[in-house]
Parts: structure tokens; sequence; C-alpha cells
């Protein structure tokens, strides 16, 4: 195959200066919410071994760029961002400083198979909140991430809230064994209903059960999740008690209309183990972005902690919010040897006001008229374009 | 080789709160800088294709990072952002809108051989000016870098510049043919003076043209480019009258004082043809940046126009920059059961004000001196933390 001059690689996008702006706009605005909130942003690299971010980041092997270093070790592009962050808040100068909260923006990479698909690097802004078990710390975040959409004007944002693990004792509870589970954590996964349905009716319950089972999926409030709640098991009943906690938090905060609490909900991140959650807006099938709690993965890097957090895509916020005005005056001076001087000036008088503007020698413009047509206002000194 | 849970790859780091901070200050000074100058920032994508970015980046291949796609194509992270930037200024959308004014602040990379050397994974922002062959563009690409490191407050911030063509010609003046052309063009580039020298001896020139020719590394203002300027020679005589009108238009911007015109100075960059410049501050003696005209480049890419522009290193920037005082303030607000509707509302009256405020629930801290020791003000609600 000859690769054309213009050509990128499968997946990859050139952000053009209309998007490259917007997306701007959505992170300054982001992360000052979650510095306002209390999280510290941080950078970690793009390239990190396999053997460490690679194999616990829970993405499949097969969607991570691989590459060798000189060393013939194995590495791979970042491809998310809640790992290498578990690494940092583990290390010596956070660790003692427990609870930690810090924020992200940053890019990362998931490999494609097929034109026209997904896009093989994206870029994600979030927050973990690391060594703190209680559920305060999965308000905040799920809190935070919706001040976000909020603020950056996303229509009917809206939030589903599951429990993995109150989710694992129900099903425990159904009489499955953890071969069925799995099953069923996979039709569950990718959201499949008939799957979900076919897979209950052959698991060969009692048919009573087997009603109460297939309703999993249609709960949307807590009060749906009761029934299925064992009031004589004190973990079940423990886990429920801090679900209508956290219905009150998120309740005070005004935001109880756009929540759903889904007990069928789990996600496909399989280093979850508690509280999950995901964002949805106006215009889109596909989530905002995710996140939860995640208590196991602190342990990959020595401690026994817990954390939870969350991640928004910026390409699907940008189809979702809907952007404020923005002050688009930009005002061009064209000159020529003579009127140069005088146009420096009248260029540093706009900029010391905060405005745009753009300094052009007249004869060096090709199309006139189409080169104008992109500035909202246009000084022509001293005749510097003729005609 | 066993990899431990902590380790990174060769020359790639995790840039702590502290640094990031710093950074995106940088980053926001410096882009609304760029814009207000009339440029508009976009974003490449990580990955090219070898063929194309890859072989016309300047870098040397080995410090190239590649890696194969799924179709078996090499694919690089990119090197630096000049070429895919000209890229995008070819393509349909901007090519009817010459000139064109991009604008970036991006990572590159390039490979790494040994540990404790330069990093792997940097990032940098610049402009490109496509499609403006005349001096003023060269002219404000200098004036616009100067300012960037003006307004960031770089200590001792000054400019060399050269220029590669002039050069060139006053060296074939010498009699230099193109094999001792390239000899000397090595040594100016990696700044060997006694390479030069030694250069100059065995290159068995007329004695008397032998002592010019040693001074060359010498000049620092055009004044002293003046005796190499073959006064019947044309196009010797119209480069260095553009040197002049150039050093005029710097003048009346206040910043000659912090330039140096070195007729010797050239690029590692091979794509330069023109003028050529470097940027320091105090500290390190390191370049900052640089920059300069490459007229060949959008040839590539199907484009007979001319291009000039510069490139800032952020990690040098960094330790140049002198920041300015910053607002440290940071409440922290623990609470405890009874007490987290109020210490809501309070975090949210903070945050309403555009001050920073944590919330954390008293229990879930564990070292409780060291944590609060992180905040200038903490509000303990309801003895959420007693003792």
């Amino acid at each position: 195959m000859a690769i054309q001059m213009f050509e990128k690689p499968l997946g990859m996008r050139d952000d053009f200066p209309f998007i490259a702006k917007k997306k701007s706009a959505l992170r300054s605005k982001g992360t000052a919410i979650m510095e306002q909130a209390g999280y510290d942003m941080l950078q970690t690299p793009t390239l990190e071994y396999y053997e460490t971010i690679g194999k616990i980041s829970a993405i499949p092997d097969n969607a991570l760029f691989k590459l060798l270093d000189s060393q013939g070790e194995t590495l791979v592009l970042r491809p998310d961002m809640t790992s290498p962050i578990a690494r940092v808040a583990a290390s010596k100068l956070l660790k003692e400083k427990m609870p930690v909260r810090l924020g992200y923006y940053s890019n990362v990479f998931r490999a494609q198979k097929r034109e026209g698909g997904r896009p093989a690097e994206f870029e994600q802004m979030g927050v973990e909140l690391i060594g703190d078990d209680s559920l305060y710390a999965d308000a905040e975040v799920i809190i935070l991430a919706s001040t976000i959409l909020k603020e950056l004007n996303v229509e009917s944002g809206r939030v589903v809230i599951g429990n993995t693990q109150l989710l694992h004792l129900i099903l425990q509870d159904f009489g499955l064994d953890s071969g069925q589970i799995e099953a069923i954590r996979e039709a569950l996964v990718s959201k499949n209903n008939v799957g979900f349905d076919e897979l209950a009716d052959y698991m060969d319950m009692d048919p009573a059960k087997t009603g109460a089972f297939k309703k999993l999926m249609a709960t949307s409030s807590l009060e749906d999740w009761r029934p299925y709640i064992d009031s004589a098991n004190a973990q079940q009943t423990a886990l429920y008690e801090d679900m209508l906690k956290l219905e009150q938090i998120i309740a005070r905060n005004g935001l109880s209309e756009a929540i759903t609490y889904d007990l069928s909900f789990i996600s496909h991140m399989t280093y979850y183990t508690g509280l999950v959650f995901e964002f949805y807006g106006a215009g889109s099938g596909f989530p905002l972005g995710n996140g939860g709690r995640y208590d196991g993965l602190m342990q990959q890097f020595g401690m026994q902690v817990g954390a939870t957090g969350f991640g928004l895509r910026i390409d699907r916020l940008l189809e979702a919010a809907t952007g404020s005005a923005e002050d688009d005056r930009h005002t061009l001076i064209l000159f020529d040897e003579q009127s140069e001087e005088q146009a420096h000036q009248e260029a540093q008088e706009l900029r010391a006001q905060g405005a745009r503007a753009t300094l052009q020698y007249g004869p060096a413009v090709r199309d006139t008229k189409s080169f104008c047509a992109l500035f909202s206002e246009v000084r022509n000194l001293g005749g510097a374009l003729n005609g």
C-alpha cells in the first residue's frame, strides 16, 4: 500500500482550530471546577511499560498500541489514566498525605482494526480520589462530575448508578454459580436484554424467582432495588443503607432528577469493586464518561486503600455540550512598507485591550477576498491592498 | 530484567501537581498571546505514518519511536510539530486562505538510549506562519516569541539570529566546495569552535581569507556581517538589506538589546532555508527554543509557498521563567455524619467566590497532621476530627 502524504494512521485525527478552540474551553472550565473542589492536576507519560500499566489497565490486550524500546522491553501507549494516577498516588511524595485528590486532562489510546471506526486516540478529563473508603467519597465524585456536565451546558445530563458488590451478592441469592454469574455479567455489560432473558430462562431457576430476576434490568430507583435485598443478610442491608444515604446527599445537591439507580448496571472495566456510574447527555447513546470505586487497584502499588473516580470523554462532551456565545472579534491590519510602523502600533493597542489583531503585509496575500473574509474588521493601512 | 511496578520507560516522567500547575500557567499565558496575535491553535495526532511525517521530520531516524499498526505499516510518535502543521495548512480547508497562522502546544517524542539522559517526551509551544515569503513574516514570529518570553518573565531572554542562505553564499565566496561546506556546517551546528578553526586551517585558503573566515563565529551584529558581503553580488546585497530592515523593525519593538546577529549560526534542523533563530534565557546553556524559515517543506504537501515559525520547549521555559506569586489559599472543610450538610453549603459558598475548598469526611483521614498541613485554612465542623 502506498501511503499518500496527507494520510493519517487508522483512527487518528487532526483537530482543526474550530474544534481545538472548543476543546480548550472545555478543558479550562473542567479543570477549574476540579481544582476548586480541591483536586490537583497532574500529567503522566504517554509511554508506559506493558508489564506495569499495560497489564493492569483493564483494556483488552489487542486494543493496546505496543512497541519495543532500545532495551527490548515492551512499551504501551497509555490506554487509560486510572492506573498511572494510582502509581503516582502510591509514590513516596503523596502516600503519606491520604486521602489524595488528583485530576487530569489527557489523551489515551486504543488500537483500531477497521477504517471509519472509533478514534484510536481521544482525550479524557477526570479525577481520582484515593485513600477514602467512605461513601462520601463516592458522593463527592458523582456530584463533581454532575457539576462539570452542568457548567458545560450538557443538555439532559444524567447519571446511571449501580453497585457491583451488591449486585454480586444478590445474584448469589438467586442460586447462581460463578460461571453463571460470569455469563450474566457479560450480558449486562453489553446491555443485551434479549441475551439476559434467554440466560434467565436457561438457568432453570424457580419460576417465581425467574420473574423477579428478569426485572433486574428495569430497576431505576432504590425503591425498585428493595425487593431484592435479603433483610436477614447484614452485608446486603448495610450496602443498601449506604445507597440510601448516597441518594440523600445527591438529592440535597439538587441532582435527584438526573439520577437513575439501575441495579443491573455494571461496567466493562473489571477493576470496579463497589459503586459504578455512567454519565449521559442528549444527542448520543454513548456514555459521556464513567467511573466507580476500585478498591483493589491500589494493591498493585502496595497500598491497601480505597479509591473512587470518574473520567469524561472530551469528544463526546463536545457533541453534547451547547457552547456559550464566543467573542469572535478579530481585527486584520493590512500594511505596506510605509505603514508598517503604524500597523504595529495599532496592533499593540488592540492586543493591550485583550482583543485579537492579525498584522499582515498586504502584498503577501494571494486571494484577498477569502483572506479578509476571516476577520470581523479589516483595516487597510496606507492602501496596503489596492483595489 | 524484571520491571518494578513504579518504573517508567527510559526518559519518561510524571509531572507532579506542582510542576503540572506551572506548566498549565505557561500554556494559558503563551497560547493567549499567540491567539491575540491572530494564531489559531490546533492539535494533530500523536501517531503518524513513518512514510509521511517520520521521513520529513528532520529528526534522526534512531531518535524516532516506531511501531507497526494492524496493517503492518510503520508508525512514529510525532517527533516535531512543524511537519504535521504543514500538512494541515496544505489541506483543502486552509490552503485557499493563505497566509495561514497556526499555533500549538503539544508533546513530541525522541527515543533515548541511556538512563539519566534527555527526556524522551517533552512539550513545545509555537507557531507556524505559512504562505508569506516576506521578511515581515519572519519579524512577526521573532517578535511574537520574544513577547512570550517577556510575558513569562524569562530572565535575560535573548535571541540569536542567523541567515542560512546568506551564510551559504558567503561560504561559497571563500572558495569552499560542497563537501567542505558540509564539514563546516557540522562544526557550526555543534558550535564546535576548535573543530571550526582546525577545518579552516586544513582547507588551505589564502591566509588573508583564513583570518576573516575564523572570525565568522564571533559576529554578533549586522555591522560585523558587512565585511563578508560582496557588494557586487546582487543576491547577497538583497539578503543583507533585508536583514537591516528586519533589525529596524525589531528595534522599533524595543527588542534590539536582546538580539545577537550571528552569521555563523545555523540549525541542526535541515529544513531551514533562510532566517534561523534560537532563544535563550538565564540559567541554562540550552536554547529555550528555535525557529526559522522553511520554504521547502510545504512542497512535500504540494504547495509552493514560504513558511516561518518557532517552537519553545516547556521544560526549559519552566527553568528560566520566574513565576508570579500564586494564590495558594485552599480551605479544608472536615465533616462528620451530622455536619455533612453544613459542610456542603460552606464549600459551595467558597467555590462560588472562586476559592478552592476541599470537603473531607473526617474519620477517613489517617494522618491528620500531615493532611491538614496541606491547606491554608482548616474548618473542623462539628468536631469531625476529635483531638
